[in-house]
C-alpha cells in the first residue's frame, strides 16, 4: 500500500482573509514532522458550475496511515481547525490510501 | 511556477461498476503523454458527513497548464470522458497551479 492522503476543498465565506489561513497552515505543516507533504492551489481555471462553489484544493500527503492520525490528534491542527473551521462556508474531505498508478520520471 | 493539477473529486451512481472505470482512467493516462503524473483513492476513513456523500478522488499532475489543455483536447480523453459522465452522480473538478509548501524528503 502507497502513501495516505488528506484531500479537502474549501469554500471560504465572504470577507474571510484566505492568506491568513493559508499562511496558517503553512506554518502548521511546518511544525508537525508526520506531515510528508502538502502543497495546495486556488482554482483559476474550470467552470464555475464544476467546481459547486469551491475555490481552494489542499493536499497533505503521509507516509502511513499512522502518521495521518498524529496529525489529525496534533494540539497545533487541533487548535487550526477551530480557526479553520470558522472561515468556511462549505468544505469537503476526503482520506484514503493513494493508489499511484504514473509517477513522476 | 510550480506544476498545474487537476483535481477531480466524484460520487458514482448506484450500480456502476467503478473498477471498470478506474481502469479505464489508467489506460488512458498511460496513453497520453502530457500527464506528469496520476494517483486516486476511495475514501475508506473521514466521516460520511465530511465527505457529503463524494468517495473518489482523482489528482492528476502535469508540467504546466499547456500539458493539461493537451490532455483536456486529447481524442481519448474526450471519449473517456463521455463514458465517465454517465457513470457520476456528482462531480467536483478543480483545475489550478500548484503550490508547493512541504516537499517529499
Amino acid at each position: 500500500m502507497g502513501e495516505f492522503k488528506h484531500f479537502v476543498i474549501v469554500k471560504f465565506k465572504e470577507g474571510v482573509a484566505v492568506d491568513d489561513l493559508t499562511k496558517g497552515m503553512e506554518k502548521l505543516v511546518s511544525e508537525i514532522h508526520a506531515v510528508k507533504s502538502f502543497e495546495w492551489g486556488q482554482d483559476i481555471e474550470s467552470l464555475d458550475v464544476l467546481r459547486q462553489g469551491f475555490t481552494h484544493a489542499f493536499l497533505m500527503t503521509f507516509n502511513k496511515k499512522e502518521d495521518f492520525v498524529a496529525f489529525q490528534s496534533h494540539p497545533n491542527h487541533v487548535e487550526f481547525s477551530t480557526k479553520f473551521s470558522a472561515a468556511i462556508e462549505n468544505i469537503v474531505l476526503l482520506d484514503f490510501p493513494s493508489t499511484l498508478v504514473k509517477a513522476p520520471a
